[in-house]
């Protein structure tokens, strides 16, 4: 890992959970579980998953962004402002 | 499947995909991926749950909340409103 993405293996380990937690709604609607019940692990998903996302715009402030502007690069803000155009409704 | 499941074999291949996506997503987190990059698939992750999830809301009424409201059963109700209020912001 880098020295500036002091946050990857954390994010790393969210992503894990996340995907753990897809499957496993995955088995839920296999295993004709309730509809009411899928609907509120999925908000959960995507909490977890708003989350992660928070924490990687934190991390790329903070490391990637901070640098970049240091050395005069101008450019990783247009391309952080695309990214943040989606991510953030 | 239940009949009153129409979607279900489809809401499941949904979650299969969005499983996939998250667990590439991790991949890219590993690999030291851009940031910005890293969010754009976050966003798009959470649109196919958005959809998935709203798929799963419509079967729900067009099959179980229809049946249940024909028999009388009125309790139904009460816990789709449960999942609604977690489900949608």
């Amino acid at each position: 890992m880098k020295d500036h993405h002091k946050q990857r293996k954390n994010i790393v380990n969210r992503l894990a959970k996340i995907e753990g937690h897809v499957r496993s709604v995955k088995d839920m609607a296999s295993n004709e579980r309730d509809c009411g019940d899928l609907l509120i692990q999925i908000a959960a998903i995507r909490s977890a998953l708003d989350s992660c996302g928070k924490l990687i715009l934190k991390d790329h402030l903070e490391g990637c962004v901070s640098e970049a502007l240091k050395k005069g690069d101008e450019t990783v803000i247009k391309k952080l402002n695309v990214a943040i155009d989606q991510f953030i409704r």
